[in-house]
């Protein structure tokens, strides 16, 4: 592997360069900005890289999935899950240099995208190179699936998945981004929890009133505040009915990993000026709850008059956005189902459910699985610590098509760090993370082509 | 009087043009527009009808009172207390016509500010000029106390009327603005509730962060939902220990009046599009709750993402504005500290209230009083009708210092009908509505003459 290193070491700055290129492009799926030219330009540099592109449509939606594959001497094939799409850059205003004019300074790139997750693609697209500059071929086979609607949901991708699934054919999977935790460790994670976003929404009077009225007017601010209280109570229990049934306890592995987990606590509180977390939960209770429990979060509500100063009215609409994250084995479709039925049986039927997708299903790789301990061996030999195993990000992304549909164990590892800001201003990458994570997935290239074993399901 | 009806009726014209330069000069409060302009205007109009004006200032507002004063052949003095402010006239867009541009069209008159209250002064004033032209003098002596902070509250002019007992010395005071209800029946109103506006705020992280924090970062919009579903259950209790403490029960008179008010409740639900009213109360219950109550109403509330679409955000600020409507004998300041209490006691000390004012006292005046027998006799007479005595407003309003500081039985007639929209697009009053009111002046004035006794308190 030496000299695959070498090569890395020595040829990292054309790749940041190539990254650079990908930054440069806006690729804002919330605002269809520039989808299309980011799809050209992704397959572009997939060619550039000698992986053959092909623009895919995506059933019901506008912007493609750019799909690439490459042969290795292996028939042993793993798929790489990314996006060309990222969040919008607002505020504009907190960017110390512009989102899409990516800025190198003290060691770090700065672009919106460049952690979540174009540094990824072309760190991945670096290892590759390094084989096929050093080797002349690649150990194993690659796929790779890089869609445009990751930061709006995915809600197309299972479809497309379910349509593809001799195309997508693969032996494990590794997802988008990932890297570095606070004591600049590399993690390793194995799932994504599920999500069901929707807007609750209720009508009063036809028109705002005067806020005397408010005597014999029904306030749909005062329904929204009583149905919200009734879905939550103040120790955070959802009292939903039957939306714990479905929770699938978490294995022995799993929470023998989330004890192992170094404590992030008091850079977390700092970074976000806090004096306590929820419940005041610490130690494994905190890790536990943030990685292993479903939770029911207020996105925004709005009802009335909100400006400075005061007005006396009474207002005719009042919503709320909530997002519920699921762990194994719940089902969007079931929450919303149980969601409609509290409403109704507590009184609430005047008020309406949007779902904005459907939503998306969790999903885990078990522990014990060959894929995860081969990709944990590849970081040991690369950053020269133990990493650490996190059995499920916090968030959320269409994973399900992957480790269900097609039945790949797959893993999160990439080039950002906890520091990263992804979805914030002054997003970045540092250049070291960039060069050790282009190494790791060449060693896990190469290891999967000498330790593979089809899994054990 | 006859002589004076006659006045009235050959000379309103004259008098709807006067209310139209009022009219024509905008006079927002709230964004201190027009306001200079208008108290001179104001005090200009007064001195045309032979009132002696005078600008007072008013300690720590911008904007005077427009004080004014003339002489009548009993030294039986009436107050009028009106403003000159009005409120802003967004949204624009729903304006027939421009606001500030007076447009008489079915006999209506349109404009921002001609029913809440400037129709009134103008009214008042064509009452004066007809015993003056027709009789060289008026039968008593009448101030004129024009505010120009009715619309933001009032919030100096407590301090004004007590520092200006001996100049507004009175027998009684009619106030601002009413008029005719749902049935075109005149009313006469005895009172106002009090009010207490405040606003809620809690923060959590320092800024927004990503939703799938929400297992272990505090979001503020649950803490204020929670915090606002503990103020008022669903049946409509506000559970703020000691906030019913000292709410006066209505005297048999105030219950008696209300149970003879003719039911508007058909009329309010088809303009407001509604099925049915709080509780679903229905005829003395709905007029009770309504004129007798006080009730806590959401004015307006915000948190997070209101936007279209999906964001999913853990929001780090929320906030709540509230206004609670008192009744007698129940204290703004009382109920502020009792909310702090409650809030403290229930787990939110995090949350912070922001009183806008120091709000307004509740004011009744008693039926059985002397001056209402004699404004009610007044309606009979122009009205041929017998009017509707209303114990008190749902709204509020400065008038505690005028009953209670000053000492003065206290009316409100006016110009206006149930349809005038104030406050709303297309405000207006009807011209019929104007001249009736200007003899019901004509006749209170008469009739204080020849049957005032000082009250018998």
């Amino acid at each position: 592997m030496q000299e695959i290193f070498d090569y890395i070491d020595d040829h990292w700055e054309k790749a940041i360069s190539d990254l650079k290129r990908l930054c440069r492009q806006p690729s804002i799926s919330a605002q269809s900005k520039g989808m299309a030219e980011m799809a050209r330009l992704t397959a572009q540099l997939l060619k550039e890289y000698t992986v053959s592109p092909k623009l895919l449509p995506v059933p019901g939606s506008s912007f493609p999935v750019v799909y690439g594959e490459i042969k290795g001497q292996s028939p042993v094939t793993l798929l790489f899950y990314n996006h060309y799409d990222v969040q919008p850059p607002e505020p504009l205003e907190l960017w110390t240099t512009k989102p899409f004019e990516p800025a190198l300074r003290e060691g770090k790139l700065f672009a919106r995208g460049v952690a979540d997750n174009k540094g990824d693609i072309a760190a991945r697209l670096l290892a590759l190179r390094a084989f096929l500059k050093v080797r002349g071929r690649l150990p194993i086979s690659v796929k790779f699936v890089i869609e445009g609607e990751e930061e709006i949901g995915s809600p197309h991708l299972a479809k497309f998945v379910e349509q593809n699934k001799r195309l997508l054919k693969a032996n494990a999977c590794i997802w988008e981004c990932g890297g570095m935790n606070w004591k600049n460790q590399p993690t390793v994670s194995l799932g994504v929890k599920g999500i069901l976003y929707v807007q609750l929404e209720t009508r009063g009077a036809s028109v705002d009133v005067h806020s005397s009225m408010g005597t014999i007017v029904p306030n749909p601010a005062w329904r929204l505040v009583w149905a919200l209280a009734s879905l939550k109570d103040m120790d955070e229990n959802i009292r939903i009915a039957g939306f714990y049934d479905q929770v699938r306890p978490p294995t022995s592995q799993e929470t023998k990993a989330v004890k192992a987990m170094q404590s992030d606590e008091e850079e977390i509180k700092e970074s976000l000026g806090l004096k306590k977390f929820v419940k005041g939960v610490t130690g494994f209770d905190y890790r536990s709850r943030h990685i292993l429990e479903p939770v029911l979060n207020i996105c925004g509500m709005e009802s009335g008059y909100t400006g400075p100063g005061s007005k006396t009215v009474l207002p005719c609409l009042a919503h709320a956005k909530l997002d519920f994250r699921l762990v194994p084995d719940q089902r969007p479709d079931d929450i919303l189902s149980k969601l409609r039925k509290h409403l109704d049986s507590h009184g609430f039927e005047d008020i309406t459910i949007s779902p904005a997708t459907e939503g998306e299903n969790p999903s885990r790789t078990p522990i014990d699985s060959r894929f995860v301990s081969i990709v944990a061996q590849a970081a040991r030999e690369v950053y020269g610590m133990e990493p650490a195993i996190i059995p499920s990000m916090a968030g959320s992304g269409p994973m399900y098509s992957f480790t269900d549909t097609l039945g790949l164990p797959t893993a999160l590892i990439g080039v950002s760090y906890a520091g990263s800001r992804p979805h914030a201003p002054d997003e970045h990458i540092r250049i070291a993370d960039f060069i050790l994570g282009a190494k790791h997935i060449a060693v896990l290239l190469e290891r999967m082509a000498s330790d593979w074993r089809p899994a054990r399901k």
